[in-house]
């Protein structure tokens, strides 16, 4: 299986020539489009939903992760193999907390890309790549260590808005089992509590809760999060007594 | 075939994540995403198009039906086959016209869900039973009674828009058969009348019409109904001489 | 493989509805989106994306191609073949520019459609052809000379902004080997010089570059030109020396 995790959009023409390539170059091989929509230019927020999203997918999945707002200039790509998934992608930090959660991690540097476009790696550099692991064929790049991957230092747990989804729940790049299960958070001076679920809120209340995918996600029943908090991509919180 | 009818958006994971689990777990059977965009919270709307929009699908299609404002909460789930198609969903009242405009109409209630995320059940509860019976595997729900389905009350026409597309027209809850062929409507003060299509009024003319899916459409000719005529998802409307 | 280039949308059923056509009628032929969004009613706009963006696909790839404003009316579809590929749509304008930039070209008008929905051409006419095509049947419609395609007179290159994406770079109908390499173009008043990609420019900089598919697109390095330059759809612009 292929997974696509991108800011390309589903708008355009970007995904869809993704997407011809990988059906010329591993035929059969199914893709799902995981996110195509993740936030532009901001690779920390894309690393940080990356682990909690790829958990989910069977062994041998291969993942094309395209956030990339140094395109065109000097960054090189990376294979990087972690608990028997693959995932392609240009290294400028998009893998930075996946492979710091993960038991191994493989990688390999990518050639210097030529004769493509200067602007569209996804189609033209990784998308080949992808293809090419999806239907068994060997990695292509050279060997390197993990720590070569970018950004190794950021912190383990990120304390801000990564997403915003079309009910304006707002999910956060902390993992729920990081914090205290009961712990209440304060966001731009409100202080939100946590719940197991929407309904066992009332209508129009605020709550976090540990989201299907484990991580932090601000909410409110039957309404949106990032309306009645004030919520962005981007926008800080804290554990209630760590004050922001 | 599978058939997506749901409120999670494209963008964002949720449609990816269901149809990861739908690959996995009936690979090679084909997944059309019908409607990713149904009005959020308002299963009456998503009521009001089912059984137009699923009418041209072939026997043993298997529709995952879900808008669910009370996810988490204590509804059960169902599976309704109806007229040789299966629909997979929570019974909140998605199937009401369904049952009602079906001839044969079989249901059974899903047993409670166990061990799954508390607020995504079309990826962990719902897309599996989808999955097997997609398969040809059987139900493994109890068998109950169509009255079982929610919101049998519900009157036989909807004279509200429940969708509203792109090009801004707006879908109702009203089969077009079902009103006198030639007659006018009225909708906050203002009168529309019929038209057989697009081409046959004058660019910017509002007109109704009976849409490629038999439910009376408010429209414009290369304009924006809803912006001309001020509608939006939940306005009302009636026939011209009964007055709103 | 079968290409959609249509102004259908994502959301809503159309999209779902044509490839549940397809998938019934050339079973087991990949579908792929290439535009779902093109600029409603803008036949000139999707005239001069389409040859740029087909020209990666391989031979005997057949596309959809809908951007209809006289849906309804009396202008009949068409089937063409070029270089090798097939098109299918109404003959609005759509394939002036394929039609010229193609080595060779043979064209067929398709029949009156008969007993078909008012509204919906794309899933009910165009959509059956496009499968029968895509699964080696023969065309079905009368053959046409090259002629008869609608807007021979178009110019040859359209010094206009014809797709907006979700970064906010604006495509136009300009194939940048058509003008100077290093020309500057004037756009409102403002003049954006030529760049070869976002890295080569600071954080916030205007300029032009030959995108990935050969068109002269404005962009602005971690920016929206959109927003920058004031551009829409529509937006005339011209070489720095011509003045508008």
């Amino acid at each position: 299986m292929i997974v696509l995790f991108t800011d390309f959009g589903l708008d355009g023409p970007y995904t869809g020539q993704v997407q011809a390539v990988l059906q010329q170059q591993s035929p059969g091989v199914p893709v799902i489009n995981l996110f195509a929509d993740l936030p532009s230019y901001d690779v920390q927020a894309a690393a940080a939903l990356l682990p909690a999203y790829a958990a989910g997918f069977p062994p041998a999945t291969v993942f094309l992760c395209v956030v990339d707002p140094g395109v065109g200039g000097a960054r090189p790509g990376v294979v990087v193999k972690a608990d028997d998934r693959w995932y392609v992608g240009p290294n400028e930090g998009l893998f930075a907390w996946l492979a710091r959660r993960s038991d191994s991690v493989t990688c390999w540097q990518l050639p210097e890309p030529d004769g493509v476009s200067a602007s569209f790696h996804g189609r033209d550099v990784f998308a080949p790549v992808v293809a090419r692991l999806a239907r068994g064929g060997g990695v292509t790049g050279e060997p390197v260590t993990a720590e070569c991957l970018a950004q190794a230092d950021w912190p383990d747990e990120l304390f801000r808005v990564v997403y915003i989804d079309r009910f304006g729940n707002a999910v956060t790049g902390v993992r729920a089992t990081s914090i205290p299960q009961q712990a209440s958070l304060k966001v731009d001076g409100q202080v939100v509590r946590m719940a197991n679920t929407f309904s066992d809120v009332s209508p129009g209340e605020t709550f976090w809760y540990a989201n299907a995918n484990g991580l932090v996600e601000f909410a409110v029943n039957r309404g949106r999060a990032d309306a009645v908090l004030g919520l962005k991509i981007g926008t800080d919180f804290s554990l209630q007594n760590e004050g922001i």
